[in-house]
Parts: C-alpha cells; structure tokens; sequence
C-alpha cells in the first residue's frame, strides 16, 4: 500500500482533483490518496511552502507527495522528483519546498525527463502521476531522470538577522483560516537569536513584549469568563513553531481576524527587536 | 480496519486537515478517514452539534469521530471521549454533542487525562488522534481517562413548548449551502405537540400553514413545467427531520436562498402556533 | 474493492456528504469513495455535465459514478443507472451526462424503480447509494429498474455549425478555479470543421487568430522573464480538449481572471469564422 498526497492550487470545483486521482487509482489500485490541500492561492509559492513545511512531517516514512502549483513545464521551470527527509516530492523545481530544504537537505533530486514523450498542459496529471506511481512501485529515481545537485531556493522568504545579532527582520508568509498572519520566525531561531532577552516584536502599529504558546493564555486566570477575552489580539509561536500574530477565537466571516483588524498581510514585515538589559538609557517598555 | 471521522473548523486550505491524516496513517497505515466537514464556522458549537446529530448515524457501528471545533484545553474546556449508541466521540466538552444527547444517553464518558504528558496548542493533533488511534485498536476508555458522569449541555438549542401545548418556540440553528434555514423543531416534536390540529408556522413576517416533505411538492400538478415554481418559499420537514423554510431550487450565488431573500438569520426565532378548531372565534387561515 | 465516485452541488460544509459516506462504508466496508466535486453550482446541470466528461475517463473501468445534482424524484425527473463507457452512472435523468453521450452511446439504461419503498427529500442517500452499493456487488442493472431506450439530452450544450461549414458557434460553459473561460467547442470540432484553414475566435470585443496547446507558449521565447507576460490573454484548447479563453498566470482572488478582466460569463456565445483564403476581398488578420 502506497500513500500519496496531493497538493495543488486546483481548487475543489473543477474536474482536476477528480481525474487525478482516478488515474492514480487506474495505475495503484491500492493507492491510499490524501489532500493536503488544493485551496493554495493560485501560482503561490510562499503558501505551499509554508503548508508542505507543517504537514509532510506527520505522514509516514516513504509517502509520496505530488505538488501541483505552477508546474507547467519550460525551460525555467523544470520538474524534479526529489528524496529528502525519508520522504519523496514530485514537483516543479520553482522554490516551493525551500521551507523545508532551509532545514533538511535533499538525499537526492533527479530532474525529471519522460517529458521526451509527453508534450502537456496538465502535468500533474500527465506526469506526477505516472512518476508518482513509479516510485511507489518501488522504482529507482534513476530512472526517472538525471541526478541534479541543485534547485531552486525562494531565498527572500527567510528572515534576516543583524549583524549585532539584536534584530530579526522576519515578514508574513501566510494567513490562516481564523485570519491569523504567521510569520517566516521560528521559535527555533527566536530563541538561538535572543537567548532569552526581553524583546519587542513590532507589526505595523502593533508591538507585542510577551509570546503565548496557547491562545488561551490570553485569558489566563479567568477559566470561567474567558468569553470577556475573545478578540484580544496576541502574538504566539503556533503549533507549527512559527511566530503568528493571532486575534483570541476570530472569525472572518463575523467579527473578522488579525489581517482584517490588525490591516496585517501577506509580505507586511514583523520586526523583533531584542533588548539589552545593560544598556544605560534604558526605558522600560510598556 | 477502523474508520475514522473528522469534523472541524480549520478549512482545507491550512496544514491542519494534512497534519491530522499524516498522523493517523502513521500511526493505523489501514485506517479509513473520512471528512465530515471541516467548514464549521470558526468556534461554532451549535453548527458542530447540528452537522454531527445528521451524520454520524449513517456510520458503522464502532466508529470513532474526531471533533476539533474550539478544542484548546482549559480548566473550562475539559477533553473527553465517549460511547454513545454504539459510536465513539472524542471532544471538547463544549456541548457539541448537545443535539445528539438531548435523543441518547452516552453509555460512557471519560475526562482525557493524558495532558500530563502533553502541552499543546493543536489539540487534535497531538492528542485526540493518539486517543482515537488508542480506541480504534480496542483500547479501553478506562486508560484514557477518569470516568466523569456529567458533560456540558447546549440548553438554550432546545426548543420551548408552551404550558398549554399550544406553540413551540424554535429558532433557527443551520442555514445550510443552498440558503435554507433550518430549525431545532423536529418532525417527532412536532407532531407529539400538534396532535393533528392545524397550525401556522411564522418566521419574521412569513407564515406557513403546510409542512411538505419533499421540494418538489411545491410544484406539484404540474410536473412539466416545475420551473415556474423556482424562487417559490415553502416549509419542508428535510430529511434530517428538522422544519426548514427553503426557497425552491436556491442558488446564493445568484437568485439568493431563504438566508438572503427572506431574510432569515442564525438564532432567528421560528413560532408555531397550532390551533384548536373548536374555539368560537376562529377565522379562517389564508 | 469497489471504487464510488460523488459528484454533487452539496458543498462540503452541510452534512450531506458525511452521511452518504457514511451509508456506503456501511454496506461496503471496503469501498474507495472519491469525491469528484461537491462545489457545483446548485442545480447546473451545465457544469455537472462538463465536470463529468472530464473526470470519469481518468478512472478504471467499472467505477461507479454518484451524481447528485437536482435529484429529486418528479414524473418530469426519473432516476435511471447506466452502463457507458465500462463505467457506471447513478443519477437523475436530466441531461448531465449529455456531454459524454454526445460522443459515446450508452450501452444500457434502467429506470430505477425501486422507489415504490423510498419516499425521500435526499435521495441520493436513500436510494443512489442502495443502487451504487448493488452494483458494486455485481448485481445487474435490471434488477433495479426496467430498461429504457431513451434518455434526456441537453441539446443546447451542443455548438452549431454553419451550412458553410465557415462558422462555428459555440458558447461558454464553465469557468475555472482561475478564472479561465471554457467554451463547448473542441478541438477536434474545430479541425473537422476548420480542415486547417485560417480562422478568428470572436468573444464579446476581443479576438484571437492562434490558439495555443500550451499555457506558457504565450511567454514563448523568453523563458527567464516569463513573468512580464502575466496578465496576457490567449487562447488555448485546454487539457481537456476544448477551447478556452485565459488570462496567463491568472488569480481571481487577486489581479483577476478570464471571466472578470474580459467580462465573459457563462452562456456568453464564442463564434469562429473560418477564412478562405482564396477569396478575393481578403484582408489580412492582424
């Protein structure tokens, strides 16, 4: 039994979806086939990458994960089937797995070249799938295509640090169904950058001085009224390690979420500045 | 094999419903998992007890059904898993199971005490899927947690009839994806008040003296040309035996439903009042 | 193991699709239930249509496709399964299934008549699945109803051509997860009639003298700047092998698609003249 993800900005409307997966299940009877998603907005990047990052890791070893967003073929946009982290991506070579080769480097990437035979406006179909179940057949990326050493790497999704190793210039990279704006800082870098200083974490006209590690502890020590709390704002490393800027049980549809109150989007930059204690002019922060 | 179900409000575009399948695969690789929905309005109880009371029926017996609908744990919002009618549930306890116990009785309810171990802001990831994996190879609820034999109830969901049996007050609980609104007064309620007596259903300033049971009795006596009758209001008992008021063959994309052009709202109040026929001042109904 | 597919105008929100899962796994234990779309437009047997032409093909031979789109049992609208293609078909006689029948005749009809038991508001629940889950174990079709010969076809779907064979008129019918128009004239259509003569596809203002196979062929010869071409309009026989009017690397969430930047809507007519280029008055094209 093979399992196979989808990924795809196809959305849940159009015939897509649909004949993929019943040409997977022609080739793999067996096939266990899972949706990551296919709402990821169309042609972008920074969302699957930020998505893939948070969700590949739960699956087992050996899942095959087909990423379909942007991956009409061209001379600038190859496709690559690729081994990293005990886990196989059949996808376009176009930056969308650069969240999680930020961490883990690939065991192996092939460029794919059965294109020879297939000339395709619907590739997923046409090609990931046909390479998707080769591997799950136990096929060696060899065959597939050339071994390559490099890819393409989204660089200016990674937050920068100064040199004083006082700031973190980090920026939004995703906005969730509860409209919270996550943030490219991981906890990880966070604490390696601030070893435990007292910061200010700075968003438009927003600063935040303390981050939560569950929304509830916004309204810590009223259990029984915490109702009082909903649409406090807070910031908080989410359950995927990264720093969110968060609204207390938001609903976009009703009472709208940090991106339509707090006016935060996509690519808006989060600051964090660290604070030296020592520093003479020091003023306590509010 | 076991079959699992998901209901939540995370949306299908976020990490989240990709994170929580990873997690059950690895852990039961022959597991079935099946989407009840995962588009609940942000923190809605009511929406989660409607949707889970009209499906999780249709299931197996033995199946386990996931609920990560306000789900972060607090001294006020305990975890709990239960047997009710030959099913399992694993929750909050919110009162998303309000609509299904105002029917059944669960068999048995435990407070999940395995957060000792666990502190966490995905809930349904890293706990209630270890629970349900837990229950689906035959564990005992008892290891899970302390058995607890009270768990929150969702009073105000349920309809009022008056002292004299002569009106129900509902209200609308579910509008549902063609624009029909639809009530907590069931069918059974319904006619265990009204005994047969006539009756006028009112709605803001609408009224209704006849419930159909199918759309399309609206049309009837004239089945080839049914669709002059489009746009027609109508009360129906739907098939999840709750009174709805519904436009015939509604469309909120274009024309609008019985949300939009009756103006009909969640948390509306729906009146029946049944009359007594042998009351000297009764004037006809229109 | 059976494979059943779901193609619906339920949404994903409403508990429909659960509790019709839920009914299948209850008597097939062992069913792959895929979802083709539950997002089609309420009652459009247009998209249904188009939708199912484009999906079926992709599964193995002997699927089981569910198509509840206004599928409520009237004298004016009969259920019927059908045996086309190797494939089967449940759903209601009310034309979805002409765009495949335009090309391939099915090889046997029933009217299910197993409707003298069920009275039903939901009948792809009570009664499409009973029938589905009989044909899954092996049951023969005219157990379940009485054949027919005849079945309703949307003959308006179909685009004309002129005596002249100078002319075809087709319409739009579908727009896509990115805003893409798709019109009902195919490629092949179009050779047959065109016999590779010149031509100019005329939709409301704009026009087009070439249509491409490939999206980024519109970006042709500038693979490293691709991204200047964003936004261009073209036209393209799509994946499926119909013309499609695009905007290239297009978002309707953002910049805007096909349908909202040109102003093209379902319905809307999209005509091809065919030029001789022997005629004297000949202008060239620009």
């Amino acid at each position: 039994m093979s399992l196979i993800t989808l990924t795809t900005d196809f959305g849940t409307k159009d015939h897509f979806v649909g004949a993929v997966k019943g040409a997977i299940y022609s080739e793999l009877p067996n096939a266990k086939i899972v949706d990551i998603t296919h709402e990821i907005s169309p042609f972008s990047i920074t969302e699957t990458s930020y998505i893939l990052k948070n969700s590949y890791k739960s699956f087992p070893d050996k899942t095959i994960h087909i990423v379909g967003v942007d991956s009409e073929l061209s001379s600038d946009n190859k496709h690559i089937a690729l081994e990293l982290d005990n886990h196989y991506f059949v996808c376009p070579d176009n930056g969308i797995i650069s969240m999680i080769t930020s961490e883990i480097k690939p065991t192996r990437i092939v460029e794919i070249n059965i294109h020879d035979r297939i000339e395709s406006s619907f590739p997923v179909l046409d090609v990931f799938v046909q390479v998707a179940c080769f591997i799950a057949r136990g096929g060696n990326l060899a065959v597939i295509g050339k071994e390559v050493q490099t890819f393409k790497k989204m660089t200016e999704i990674q937050p920068k640090v100064s040199k004083a190793q006082n700031q973190i210039i980090g920026g939004i990279v995703y906005i969730d169904n509860y409209g919270n704006v996550i943030t490219n800082i991981s906890k990880k870098m966070f604490q390696e950058v601030g070893k435990g200083r007292r910061f200010k974490a700075n968003a438009r006209r927003y600063s935040f001085s303390k981050i939560f590690t569950k929304y509830n502890e916004v309204a810590q020590g009223s259990a029984h009224d915490s109702i009082q709390y909903d649409g406090n704002k807070l910031a908080i490393f989410n359950s995927a390690g990264y720093l969110e800027i968060a609204i207390y049980r938001s609903n976009l549809g009703t009472v709208g979420g940090a991106s339509t109150l707090l006016g935060l989007q996509y690519r808006d930059s989060v600051i964090i500045d660290f604070i030296n204690d020592t520093q003479p002019d020091f003023t306590p922060l509010t």
